[in-house]
């Protein structure tokens, strides 16, 4: 099995990601990362729905979690018959692809593919459970691979000596652009916004960038502004939890402020990641509102007073007027004109 | 004397902003305010540069505070004569205007005012640290006459059932606007931004609009685009730390990205105060940096990992093309226009 990932930083590696063993599912907990490094210990397939839910991993992590989950699940119902584990498996895959609104068509894209990989495992008398691990990540190594093709596009659209500026996590492809830089001799400085309320930015996308011997500088979330204007940023990215056909991103809340600072100052903005053939148009999209009190404290320590209502939606919306565009594994698009990735034979299944 | 101040928010009245009694100057410490309320004891000039220096007031707090400290100054040197009385007083008030560089003129109007009035007050045999305290007092006295003003202007342009979106704390044109705004019977909606590193939008502005009633809601410094967006907010508004005479606002960084998204959203953008005389044009202001480890914490905790760098620029410059109108003493100003303010009459203390 080819392992592209053994290069890139301890939390994007397939193992500290999300692994399964006999019963049990482990997953880096995200929140607390790098200050602490912890593992969520899952028991059960609601236990999984509800460490994602939770945030415990989020970005491309719950892609490997579920699947994880499902491995889990064939684990659950190792006794039963053809017909109740079918049905089992259905229902899982049910709890873990919805256990976040805006992503659960991708999420229910790996869970479903784990269903026949069971069943089949089962027919040649192997163990379901461990059949799905590998399934899952053989998918990682494909996505991997997808992945590193839509870093090295990205790569090319940011200069030696240049700048650039990150929103939220990014995930893998911060880190294998940040390879693929190295690679190249590239010497570019990284400006990480923080991203309330969890602090991704400064947390894990720093970190990646940090440890991978890049000059990184977090900033707050209201600086963004401040600094397209005065550092001479080349590039503004961001990844995506969705680019509908209709060429709009969704992504963590605060990437359409960004976007329209940086269409203001003349910075060009490109999303990463393959255009989503389950979001035909933006209006397909539910945007997540989650839990308001978390704008309310700030790593655990309350910050408003009593009395004030808190706010919290996880997405924000980008338009197409905004994004110069569309870094994807076989180039870069206009997003307005995302149907030329499927004509030019694009996959669509990162 | 006047006393505008009883019915505000109890942050905003005279005698828990700053206070002198006999050597000893209180400054109600904001870092902490509203969790905790305290108040910084300095028994000393330094002690009080020191105190705005590191944020224990700021916004117009300072104003006060360095009023205070004047009269503190007085009490030090009571046993000299004339001359060094003099000399010393003019040290205290280059020591007290300048422990804030971008502000420090407008402090320095109010330390230098404070010089004369010790004289007179000596050669008539009364108390300088009391005349300096009472002069104070009657400084706030005029400028809360005229915020009062200022905030009936503010006032006008926000409907009944409208929402606002504020910038940082906005001080007492906030309260007076609130005041204002409930005296006309309006119902308004209010969208704080938490503004970071510091929290003042969360803990100060929030404060202050719930305290007085408002329907008050706290979002992290990424959701203003979002919330433009789909919040139907009438007007953003912030104060100012300077206005240029060519129309150029200085205010907490984060309101450059504000702006720049209410005009991509069609929002009226009211940024309150009258122009300053003392910065003909925006090449005359400095933008103060301040310790870079505050954009690696939130709320004392670390949130970034080591080997990452800071950044923390106190405020940013937002143009003239971004501002709808600056709401002063004596109406509302194009701020490309900002000399018919003075022609008309106004006159630029605030």
């Amino acid at each position: 099995m080819v392992r592209e990932d053994h290069d890139l930083a301890f939390m994007l590696r397939y193992e500290n990601i999300a692994s399964y063993e006999e019963g049990m599912v482990r997953i880096l907990d995200r929140r607390v990362y790098p200050t602490e490094t912890r593992f969520e210990v899952c028991k059960s397939v609601m236990d999984v729905r509800n460490a994602i839910k939770n945030m415990v991993t989020q970005s491309a992590g719950p892609y490997t979690a579920v699947g994880m989950g499902m491995a889990l699940a064939a684990y659950e119902c190792r006794d039963r018959g053809e017909k109740e584990t079918l049905e089992y498996l259905k229902e899982a895959s049910y709890l873990l692809s919805t256990s976040r609104p805006t992503t659960s068509k991708r999420y229910a894209s790996i869970t479903e593919s784990c269903i026949p990989v069971a069943l089949n495992a089962l027919k040649e008398g192997r163990k379901a459970d461990e059949a799905i691990r590998e399934h899952v990540y053989s998918l990682n190594d494909n996505r991997y691979s997808r992945i590193c093709r839509i870093s090295n596009y990205l790569a090319r659209e940011i200069p030696d000596g240049g700048a650039v500026m990150t929103q939220c996590f990014g995930e893998t492809i911060v880190g294998m652009m940040a390879r693929t830089l190295k690679e190249e001799g590239k010497n570019v400085r990284f400006f990480c916004p923080e991203t309330r309320p969890y602090f991704q930015g400064a947390r894990l996308t720093a970190t990646v960038l940090s440890e991978m011997g890049f000059d990184t500088t977090v900033i707050t979330d209201n600086m963004p502004a401040f600094v397209l204007k005065n550092e001479n940023i080349d590039v503004f990215t961001s990844a995506a939890d969705a680019i509908t056909m209709d060429g709009y991103v969704v992504n963590k809340v605060g990437t359409l402020g960004i976007a329209i600072c940086a269409k203001y100052f003349g910075t060009k903005t490109f999303v990463t990641g393959d255009p989503d053939k389950f979001h035909k148009a933006i209006d397909d999209v539910k945007i997540e509102m989650r839990d308001p009190k978390f704008s309310l404290e700030a790593m655990g320590v309350r910050t408003a007073p009593k009395g004030v209502k808190g706010y919290y939606p996880a997405f924000d919306i980008t338009p197409p007027s905004l994004i110069t565009g569309i870094v994807t594994d076989i180039g870069i698009y206009d997003p307005l004109n995302l149907n030329s990735y499927f004509l030019d034979g694009g996959e669509g299944e990162y």
